[in-house]
């Protein structure tokens, strides 16, 4: 049958705009300017309205597919583990965690008026904290990080030098010496 | 006459309600439930609108007057340096800094919106730093501080930890990790 043929196209094409609309969601939501609408995301993506309403039935959808994509690096990055030591390895993903979350800020700004009642948080906050608490353990046990702070603080901290403003210049040195802080006193 | 003798008790009141209106509107900006107008420190201070606004001709000059507070706080602990070394004066007043800063959090989040120009800001700003610049110096010159954070660095980095929440127990750590992280490393 004809169908047979068709369908994969229909199925590659269907991916290639749920691609398109992706992309031009994330690029509109790291542009502090921009003022996200739908409309807008359909405009940037090159897609008509009632494609992207078939892929995504709402605003809110389409922040949680992007807020997935957030996560699943993060969760990446700690399965990645690159460095020498187990120390080294848990900074590379503090600062993968850094990054991911600092690109989505605006997003994750969004989701949080969105959300009322925070569910996609609470669930994906468990998946990092359990991707992060092993390397984080490994460390602790190599003597590489301090023992008096648990992996909820490290982030903390991690997330509120990454609010800090500033060039890379300004910045990466804060974050050096934030990372240099971890290691166990004396 | 008569005036010679009514007179410094005038002054005594009038010293005395610009101090409770002070206190009132302390306390008030404290408050992070309030919503602060001049009727609500008036009332708080237990003194007539009058008054109030014989002190304080508006709202922002009253908020002013409590930033001079947080600022003339931050000085006199430079001028205190308290510790052994000069690296622990210098993180004893990072100390007294973040104190006074969280402390003032939502007063200074006032200002910002009432201060189109920012004068007050970088009038001041410039004061903590000319304060704080000879204690970041000596404790560089003693080996205790690194030498590739600015004191402007530091001080972003302070701030951005003092607006982590949580209890002491919570953030004590973190503050703790922060500070031995601005030691030299190695």
């Amino acid at each position: 049958m004809a169908g047979n043929i068709k369908m994969p196209a229909k199925r590659a094409d269907a991916a290639r705009n749920r691609d398109k609309i992706l992309a031009a969601a994330r690029e509109a939501f790291a542009d502090p300017e921009a003022e996200v609408s739908m409309a807008e995301v359909a405009r940037r993506a090159g897609v008509g309205m009632a494609t992207l309403y078939r892929n995504f039935p709402g605003r809110r959808e389409l922040l949680e597919a992007l807020y997935s994509e957030v996560i699943d690096g993060i969760l990446a990055a700690a399965e990645e583990g690159s460095g020498e030591t187990a120390g080294e390895r848990f900074t590379t993903w503090l600062r993968a965690f850094l990054d991911f979350s600092t690109s989505k800020r605006q997003l994750v700004a969004e989701l949080l008026v969105e959300d009322d009642d925070r569910s996609v948080f609470n669930e994906n906050r468990a998946r990092v904290m359990a991707a992060g608490e092993p390397l984080l353990a490994a460390a602790r046990k190599s003597g590489e990080v301090r023992a008096d702070l648990t992996l909820a603080q490290i982030l903390e901290l991690v997330i509120a030098v990454g609010k800090i403003r500033g060039d890379a210049a300004f910045v990466e040195p804060i974050l050096d010496a934030t990372l240099q802080g971890l290691r166990p006193p004396g």
